[in-house]
């Protein structure tokens, strides 16, 4: 049974927003694309209580965002870390098209804390909204609603 | 004094994500994108307590996200309905990358309760992460991050 509170069952934007629409979920996702795999390590970079990260990692883990994965340090007992699945990985647009807006709109006084680059050929991460059809950018004034029912 | 609480100063996820990150925050924005700009139109339309809008509503006017203009229906007093500023239709692609991740992975059983389209040809709507120099579509994976400082 998902904890996730339903506001509108057959919306795809409400669902995703009642998973996702809590901050510590957006930053404990941002640190999950940075690499971080360790509650401890969840825990110092986010500022977060041990019982607020606890309750959100299982959200993750039950919504199947993240997997729960055993590892162990020499001498010590078996531990878990988080691993981001294919639904989570698949988060990605979401985080960038937040990182690009508040690089427009939030930008901070002493720059952005890291820049993103494609692996490639260095060049800058961009998030476009399109047409599948076309490929004509889109914004919202381009966009009619249709109802299939 | 912006009322949005910071986790990281100096990142362009979290200072959205604090922004954002609230479930009703992001049913608030949908419902904007649709059009509906009146008071009692996001109440009836959302399920949400007048104390929790008038409370979002007036969060996204401080923050530059909607503006309040005044209208007068014949034999009534003035009152305010609420727009997307140009800050507000630029989280257009937050949105979509939202709706995009909910059709794949959170697709309600009943089918979406409306599509949208491009409205010159008719196309479906995509959110792509790509590279800005080379345009190649990118994944996490692709992604390298630097520290500017």
């Amino acid at each position: 049974m998902s904890r996730v509170k339903v506001a509108d069952e057959s919306c795809t934007v409400a669902l995703p927003a009642a998973l996702l629409g809590e901050r510590w979920t957006l930053l404990l996702l941002r640190q999950a694309f940075l690499g971080t795999r360790r509650f401890e390590d969840f825990q110092s970079s986010m500022d977060i209580s041990r019982s607020v990260l606890t309750d959100r990692l299982a959200l993750l883990v039950e919504e199947g965002v993240l997997r729960r994965v055993a590892y162990e340090d020499a001498g010590t007992r078996t531990r878990h870390e988080y691993r981001l699945t294919e639904k989570g990985l698949d988060l990605y647009p979401v985080l960038m098209a937040l990182r690009k807006w508040g690089e427009r709109w939030m930008q901070p006084e002493a720059g952005p804390s890291f820049t993103l680059h494609h692996r490639d050929c260095g060049g800058d991460v961009d998030v476009r909204v399109e047409c599948a059809t076309c490929r004509e950018d889109l914004t919202a004034r381009d966009v009619t609603v249709r109802s299939p029912r």
